[in-house]
């Protein structure tokens, strides 16, 4: 089973029959930054038209037995979900909302400060506000789950003390091999596994050691130690691939409507758009490497088996629904 | 079984309350007149806080599976309908958005012309314009019934014509018992009923003969005359009851914000506000004198049950989820 834990591309038939060729059973798929409700809402109207018109190649996911029925029916299941707060606006009762509409991860937050919780390129992190208590509650309750990727430390570390459902960062690696103020350090990652949750491995280049040129070596490596550390059964993928977007895209991710002015967040001056895949991950097609390359570190079949899928499996079912009172 | 076909109260657990001393099982909920989709959203919202604080008496109803769980369980099944297209603004793609939020019948008109048809208040009806087509053909494909209750004839009678799937009106009488403007004229109702549709009759004292002075027995008996000439299986109950509401509701509902003078509708200057119900129909405990009426005009038990929630049972099982391809 394969199971990629965050994709932003931009989306075509090309990239849906990629998928198919992959053999990619599911994947979390980002449907807003910066948007209000209404263009979220925009959004899911758009997927709802693709999903009526490559009915052959996928389908729309609330559950686990999504997942089930896009294997038997050699498709891949979309699950959607944001990487900023902002679809809720500062309205508790759009959690149900966008959960019924189809959402099964929020990020509190997206790099900066958002009503919630604190994002990791801000200068003071203050922790979870209290709306954001409220906010996770309510997302415990619905079944929309916690993902605290574009989080500051202390926020994530109370985010997932305070959930009472695991939480997860969906795309991020170790901030031990690999320096990104979006990667993770041990006790952040540590806070979100004890309590039952997820990290999902990224393979933007900006959170790989040597960026572009990384190995699949190095990242196979990684993953080995943070088995090891962490526990084998709370690690899967998170590409964040972003394929086909252009450059115009991470400038909005990175500035939406909050600045005027240009904010280069992992970029720089010199290098402002998206960085180049790594050649041995550029597409959907590409999973083989990667688990070729952990089975060549000495993981066993069952240990690539729930990184690759399996674990995400049981966190989407698990964690997708209403908990039970 | 017990199942209303419309009904807009001011809610509260004392209604909740009377739906169940009325064995009421399920009910299709106004919940839109004039509103936007954001404030149709809001008003979703209200209805998940109730589900969650009146869980002992009231669920949402999405299908007729609903109302099993709901007899089951000593509830009432709630199902949503706008009398208004005015939820789904010029956005096509928001039917099935709003259908997956939890809405079953759309009027495609209330009163005035509409982006989709015409209202029976307008002097000239041009039937289904051009958008009207294209969404009753979307609205046929995700299982959201079309409600012509405010409708005028010729547009009633192309919407049952053009649509695939059978529509409704859901609270209204024939107009040759109470010659309203609101009430159905006998094509109109042919023009619905051999299409498969459905007529819900109305309690609503405009609606009736002598209005608040009508008698049971003249509302018992028009309807066996319904069932004669258009067939039982094709009538059922739209009480269109408006339980305390204050008389600012009925403005609303009346004039929006479509205008800025005051329009009476079916009242008039000297009567403007609700109307007082009659004395045998007075809240959703009423419903065992309607029983008792429908079988002292000679209807059969087995009528009686039909017309009382078997029809709209089997309406409702056929026509709320998406057409089959």
């Amino acid at each position: 089973m394969r199971i990629d834990g965050l994709q932003y591309a931009n989306w075509s038939e090309k990239i849906f029959r990629q998928l198919r060729e992959g053999r990619v059973d599911a994947v979390h798929v980002t449907i807003a930054y910066h948007e209000t409700f209404r263009e979220t809402v925009l959004n899911f109207e758009r997927w709802n038209r693709w999903f009526e018109t490559y009915s052959d190649l996928i389908l729309k996911g609330t559950s686990a037995r999504d997942i089930d029925i896009a294997r038997k029916t050699n498709r891949t299941a979309i699950f959607f979900g944001f990487q900023n707060p902002s679809p809720m606006e500062d309205d508790i009762g759009l959690i149900e909302i966008l959960h019924t509409l189809g959402a099964r991860f929020m990020q509190l937050t997206y790099n900066n400060q958002s009503l919630l919780a604190t994002g990791c390129y801000e200068a003071e992190d203050s922790g979870i506000t209290r709306m954001g208590k409220q906010v996770i509650k309510e997302m415990n309750r619905v079944g929309l789950v916690v993902d605290m990727s574009h989080s500051a430390d202390r926020s994530t570390i109370e985010a997932a003390d305070i959930s009472e459902r695991p939480i997860a960062i969906t795309h991020a690696n170790p901030f031990e091999w690999s320096p990104a103020l979006r990667n993770k350090k041990d006790d952040v990652i540590q806070a979100v596994t004890q309590n039952g949750g997820m990290i999902g491995f990224s393979l933007y280049p900006h959170h790989l050691k040597d960026k572009s040129a990384c190995t699949l070596q190095s990242f196979c490596e990684m993953v080995a130690r943070a088995a090891d550390t962490y526990g084998v059964t709370h690690l899967g993928i998170g590409s964040d691939l972003c394929q086909d977007q252009p450059d115009s895209v991470v400038e909005w991710m990175r500035t939406g409507r909050w600045s005027k002015e240009i904010d280069f967040g992992e970029g720089s001056a010199a290098s402002p758009g998206f960085p180049k895949m790594p050649s041995w991950f550029q597409d959907n097609r590409d999973f083989d490497n990667l688990e070729a390359g952990l089975r060549d570190v000495g993981m066993s079949a069952d240990e690539v088996a729930a990184i690759m899928g399996g674990n995400w499996y049981r966190f989407f079912d698990d964690n997708f629904g209403a908990s039970v009172p």
